[in-house]
This record gives C-alpha cells, sequence and structure tokens, in this order.
C-alpha cells in the first residue's frame, strides 16, 4: 500500500513544485516591473504635493477625485467609474487657539492644538476654564463631581512597549472617540486630548470623535507631546492656572462625494471581483501621505503592472479609492451597499492603510483553512519580507464588503514603527514615504492577489 | 520500544517549553527596558550632532574615543578600556570641485562630486580631460586603446530589482574599489564613479577605492545620480566636452587610533568572551549617524540595558566600538590579534553595522548546526520581528576575530531598503534614524546574546 501512495505524494510534490518554480517567477517578474518602472510615488508626490489634504466633502477631494479616475486610466484600466455616495462635511474653520491664562502672567507660548475631526467648535468667543487632569476613564469616573465647568484634559500617553504600534494606538484611541463624550455627561465644557504618537516632535495628531447624543456635544482637541507635558507640569504648579481654548469647527450637511474605481477585467470570472483598494480622502491638516495616499498609489500600482506585463487575471480586478474614511467609512459602506444591490459576486478584498512602510506581512480575516493558505505560500511571499500571517483584522474600507459577502480579507501589514509618528499630523507628508518602501508593499499586495486569483483561498 | 521514546521526547518537550516560557519573560523584560528607558538615541545625537563625521585619524575621532569611554561608563560597564592601533590617516583637503568645460561655452552648474576615500587627489592645478562613459569592465577592456589621457566615468548604475540593496551594492561596489586602478593601467588621468545608491537626490556617496600598486595612483571621485545622467547625456551631446577635476586628498603617515571597549563580566566564565560592537569611525562628509553610529550605540544600549535589568551574563560581554572599519579595517584587525596574542577565548561576535532601520533578522557565518540553533529560536525571536536568518556574512569588524578563533559570527540585518539612500551621503544624519527603529535593533541584538550565552551555539 505504501508504493501507490508515495507515487501520488511525489507527483503532487512535482507539481507542486513546478508551480511553485512558475509562481515564483511570475512574482519576480511582478516585483521587477514594480521595482523598475512604478509610477507609483510620481503619482504619490502628484496627489500629496499638487492636491493635498483632501477631507471628504472638501474642494481638494473633488480634485482628487478628477486625478484617481486619471490616473486609473493612465494606468490602463479597462474600465473606470465612480461611486455616489454621501459624506460627512465637516470643516475645521479658522486656525485653533488655545493658552495657558494665569494670574502670574509670566509669558508662556501657545499651546499647540488641532480640533478632533467631526468635533463641535468653542464657538467664536472661546472657553476659558481649569483643567483637570485624567489618566484613564476610572479615574474620571473617581473624579465626576469635579469635571463640572473644566476642560478634561486626557494626558494617557502611548504606550511605547508594543512592538506594533497599532497595539499601542487600540490601547489609546479611546480617549479621543468617547473621550469628549464621557467627560461632558459630568459637565465638562471642553476637552484635550493628549496625541496618539510617540514621536519626539509636538505636532498634535487629529482624527475622529464620536459624540454621544445623549449628552451635549463639547469641543474637543488634540495636543502636542510636548505641550501635553507642559500642560501637565503648569497643572502641578500653578493652581490657578486656566485654559483658554477657540475652534470653529463644525458639521455641515451630508455632502456628495465619490469611490472612484477602476477595473481589470478577468479572463475566466469577469463578473466575480477582487476589490484592491485605499480611502483617496484624508485629514485636511497634512498631505495624507501615508494615509492613505500610498494605500491609493499601491492599488494603482498593481493595475499599472498586471496591465504592463500582460498579466490576465482570472477574476476581475477592481481598484476602488474610496470616498471617505476618515471622518466617517461612508465609502466602503456605500461600496458593500451597491455590491448587494446589483447582486455582485465578491471573492476577495485586500486594503492598503497601515502606511507606505516596508511590508511584514498581512493581517486577515478568514477562516483557519483560508489562513493556512496563505501560509502555505510563505515561501513565495517571503522573499519580498512577508512573513507575517497571524494577526486578526481587516482594513476599514473592506470590511463592510467582507462581513456582508462573508468573503476572506487581508489588510497590508508594513512596519509600523515610524507610522504613529506621522499619523493624522502636519508630519504626515510626501518625504516622509521612502520610494522603495511603497513600491515593496505594492510587490507584496500584488502578489497576494495574483496567487488568490490563481488558487483561490 | 515507544512508550519510553515518547516519554523521554514528552520530557523534553515540557522542560523546552517551560524554558522557552522563561526565555520569552526575559527578553520582553528587555525589550520593555530598550523601549521604555534606552540612552541609544541620546547617545545617537550627541555622538552625531556634537562630534559628526569622524574618520580615522581625525581630530573628531579623538573625541568620539572620549565619548565611547564615557557612554560605557555611564552604561554601567564593570571596566572600560582602549586598544591603541595604528589606523590610516587620510584626509579629503579642500572641497572637491568638477565642472564641464566645452567650447559651447554654455551655463551648466558644477558637477556634484565627492572624492573616494584613500584616493590622492589631482594636484592643486585639478585635470582637465575628455570624458570615456564605461558601463562594465568588459567595455572597459573592450575599449582600452581609447582611454590614455581621459577621465573614466563608470555609470553603472544601482540595480533596483534586488529586494535586499546590499545585493545591489555588492553588484556595484567593484567599480569604487577596483576601478581607479583597472582604468589607470589604460593611462586613464583620473576616474568618476555613479554613486552607489538609488536615492531620489544629487548627493555624491563617498566609500573607499583600493589602488593596484602596479599602476599609477590617480584621482577618483564620486558622482551624484543626478549629476551622472546629466553628465552622461552630455558626453553623447558635446563631443568637445571634457570635464575639470580638481582635488586635493592625501594619504598622511599613519597615525594612532583606538578601540574603546566596554565589559560586562560574566558570572560563570569570565574569560569566556562574546563580543558585539559597530564601528566608532564614519565618513567625514556626514554625521554617520547609520554608518555607525547606531550600531555603537545600540552595542552600548545592550551592556546598559543588561545593567539595568540586573540581567548577569554567563560569559563576559565585550562591547567594542572599533577604531577604524570606513577605510582600513584597522579596529577589528588589532583586536583579533590582541585576542590572540592574549590566548583569550571567545565564543561568538556579533555587529550592527547595516544601519539602524527595523531588524529582519541575523547574516551569519557559523556551521550548519550552529544555525539551525539560531532558526529554533524564532519563537523567542520573531515577536520583534527577527525572522530572517538565511544569509550568509558577517560583519567587516568581527571577521578577523570569527575567522581566527573559528568561532560563530553574526550581523543584524535591518531592513535594508532605505539605507543606500544615505550611506556615505551627506544624508546619513541623526535626523535619518528613527527612534524607534533604532531602539528595535538593540532589541533584537540582545536578545541573540541573551540566547547565544545561556545555551551556547
Amino acid at each position: 500500500m505504501m508504493k501507490p501512495i508515495l507515487a501520488v505524494l511525489a507527483c503532487i510534490s512535482v507539481q507542486s513544485a513546478s508551480a511553485q518554480a512558475s509562481d515564483s517567477l511570475a512574482i519576480r517578474r511582478l516585483a521587477d516591473e514594480v521595482l523598475t518602472r512604478s509610477t507609483a510615488y510620481e503619482n504619490l508626490r502628484v496627489l500629496t504635493k499638487q492636491i493635498g489634504g483632501r477631507l471628504a466633502g472638501s474642494p481638494q477631494m473633488v480634485k482628487a477625485e478628477k486625478w484617481g479616475a486619471e490616473a486609473l486610466k493612465t494606468a490602463g484600466a479597462d474600465k473606470v467609474f465612480t461611486q455616489e455616495c454621501m459624506v460627512p462635511h465637516w470643516v475645521r474653520g479658522e486656525k485653533e487657539q488655545a493658552r495657558i491664562v494665569s494670574r502670574r502672567r509670566d509669558f508662556v507660548p501657545p499651546l499647540n492644538i488641532l480640533a478632533l475631526g467631526n468635533s463641535v467648535g468653542t464657538g467664536k468667543k472661546g472657553v476659558t476654564a481649569p483643567v483637570i487632569e485624567i489618566k484613564s476613564f476610572d479615574e474620571l469616573e473617581a473624579r465626576k463631581s469635579e469635571l463640572k465647568g473644566k476642560i478634561v484634559f486626557y494626558n494617557y500617553p502611548f504606550n511605547p512597549t508594543f512592538v506594533k504600534t497599532f497595539h499601542s494606538y487600540g490601547d489609546a484611541v479611546k480617549f479621543r472617540a468617547q473621550g469628549p463624550s464621557r467627560a461632558s455627561k459630568y459637565g465638562a465644557v471642553a476637552v484635550i486630548v493628549r496625541s496618539m504618537s510617540h514621536s519626539m516632535d509636538n505636532h498634535p495628531h487629529t482624527g475622529s470623535t464620536r459624540y454621544n447624543d445623549s449628552f451635549p456635544k463639547i469641543a474637543a482637541v488634540a495636543i502636542g507631546l510636548k505641550d501635553a507635558d507642559r500642560l501637565s507640569q503648569r497643572i502641578v504648579n500653578d493652581p490657578t492656572m486656566q485654559v483658554f481654548l477657540r475652534t470653529t469647527c463644525e458639521m455641515l450637511p451630508d455632502t456628495i462625494g465619490h469611490n472612484v474605481i477602476g477595473e481589470l477585467r478577468g479572463s475566466e470570472f469577469p463578473d466575480q471581483y477582487i476589490t484592491v483598494g485605499g480611502h483617496l480622502d484624508s485629514w485636511d491638516n497634512c498631505e495624507g501621505a501615508h494615509d492613505d495616499g500610498a494605500g491609493v498609489v499601491q492599488s494603482i500600482e498593481i493595475l499599472r503592472a498586471y496591465k504592463a506585463l500582460g498579466v490576465r487575471p482570472r477574476h476581475t480586478i477592481r481598484v476602488v479609492l474610496f470616498a471617505n474614511e476618515e471622518n466617517g467609512t461612508r465609502g466602503g459602506v456605500k461600496y458593500a451597499a451597491l455590491a448587494k444591490e446589483n447582486n455582485e459576486k465578491h471573492v476577495f478584498a485586500l486594503e492598503s492603510d497601515a502606511g507606505g512602510f516596508t511590508p511584514r506581512g498581512f493581517i486577515m480575516e478568514m477562516t483557519d483553512a483560508q489562513r493556512a493558505r496563505v501560509k502555505s505560500w510563505t515561501p513565495l511571499l517571503q522573499p519580498y519580507g512577508l512573513y507575517d500571517f497571524d494577526e486578526v483584522g481587516a482594513g476599514v474600507d473592506i470590511t463592510p464588503l467582507g462581513r456582508a459577502f462573508g468573503i476572506p480579507m487581508a489588510e497590508l501589514s508594513p512596519d509600523s514603527q515610524r507610522y504613529f509618528d506621522i499619523h493624522h499630523a502636519a508630519s504626515d507628508t510626501f518625504e516622509a514615504v521612502n520610494k522603495r518602501e511603497l513600491e515593496m508593499g505594492a510587490v507584496g499586495m500584488g502578489a497576494l492577489i495574483y496567487l488568490v486569483d490563481k488558487y483561490g483561498l
């Protein structure tokens, strides 16, 4: 009985070795194409330097949509179209102001702050109030009787001991998301949140807050790390201190935005889709280069490289530049809703929204068997620096689609050491992106799509 | 027969699981210490910003040696000492000049060049000669009759398709090392070498050249990539073009330098050494932050963190700041020679000289069995981003020791995408180093030393 089994095994093994050699060559060709002739970096330069920050609903976003459609055509898409969707329309208003007000009347430089996305303003006159420093929600609850009329300063430090910095972010972001309403519940008049970063500079890092409609909406700002430390010391040293805050941001009625989509038509299953994308919108206070210009230009680059190499996928590859991730996720929600409405068939979705840094693997939301299949491709992927396939999760924009269709999802997982230095801060610029690191991310994404398209999951 | 074997295996497996849990905790403690309280980044700031470029034999190198000894003491070394060694004493002289000279008399900006390390000067009057562009040594040999009286311009592009950029460097560096003498053999009067880089800027990248004493020594310079392209086009378009080159660098008689060494005394085998180090010298045209300030401060950090945690290694750990890597390797040679002379016992050597970027593994020169042992530690190392242990090689400074003693050697292998953007160029500055990436390298090195010290190889 052994011999036939061994013969079968040997046969499978030979087939598999030969398939692996051919896949290895195909991925090598893709890498050579991207590393030699990629337009991703130049596309990123145009998006960040000529268009710049592009919050959903802003005039810059209208320009970005036009640019995205053109870039997809230039890359060789068989079809380019848009999906209209309503997006939040939040405007920052005038430059935020914050300063320490004290009976000491000593000179202190203004505090470097930035309104949180979707937050309300203080009103034109601003607000002046004593500041109470809070390090946890437990402390907030314990001191709830002290909050009335105060500015709550959430000064929770970004934990440096997580190797993957997204875990530090996950640990701290609750103060930005829930902090304003939880403070407002007890009568606080405004909130200052320590930036979610371990950068060495003083840039404040914005990001969305979410109000709980049961409580009054109060103004909320992020503060740079150096100024957070300065404010914390001052609270200890100067009991008379108050802070003046002024923000004029406001939420206008929803407006129209678009997902911008380019397709590379499948040869065998043209009506079955593999989605790959990033979000076209960014915060308004930066160039949105890593977040998420990188994901946008990497996704376009995959289409360009496939087309340039004459690679014809079996399934239709859809490059989706999502309309609104930062302050609403409306783009991803709309994409999933239309896919359902149109009875589309989806097989896999991939996103890049964790920065244009050197790739290390993919975080994935899929069955154990599917994950095992991706891991079986390690010999093909590890030469490109991709070895980490254990983490569970997926990108914000593809999750509505993936959950609606029950399909496997993945998000590019780049090295995260530098991400929160620049995330949602003015320092997220084109210059912070390295050309080769960006390209290596596109190589990794293109390789995974190649394998999923060929073998399924 | 099966049962006893299984019982033994089960026993080993239980022991091993418990040892692994304790090792995992020990490495976690080390990582927490480094990521929370590291002095590596601040040490690097002082070394690069207060001392700056520090070529062997330079006054800056004398300052760097003093700084290194102090830093080792501050880190908690049980013993700090130096080893005197003779080092080359090359000086760059006046700022290099290069310009296109043409009958066209059109305005052309000067060429951005930098003398190669150890190269001779052109003489104060400079040299003006026609330029011949050469793309390979085969082409050089084929056109040897055309070289007399010419400046040879090696314009070999840095290959972008190698994923690990050190392979691109290995592919191109022969033109810098051998190019001048191979051109001089056929009567060339000077050499211009395209910088070994795929950076987007125009900085020239220096590095050592090696003359063959059989041929006249001729001046040799590196040229920035943009100017290399400009020069190449001009050669095609302007047959009357010549280039004027002026360098006044010279090799002075050898002078005195020092390896700076700090020890953490071993508890069980105090007379058996584990060496860990980087080179203190750097090129003079940059701050030598990645090359190799990073390796220096990472090595010191391991000692600091061990001491701070009360980790007492079994073997004595020697942190060695080598005296002269860039233009002579004299520090490493001296260290090995003294180790032999003093009948020292060495068990392992580790170096960091590939930049302070996020780590991916180690390149290693050791037996297959030793490599397999390191690979068996993957579950302990991969959580810190270390998974790549396949590449063969070791650092320049530890190789003389490792070969003399026949001991296993390793070099930290960081992500290499950004290294040749800044390698040996003015852009190798403190600002190009990310604090966390630097620290993660120290964590990886400290973890490997912990395991080798505990289990041997």
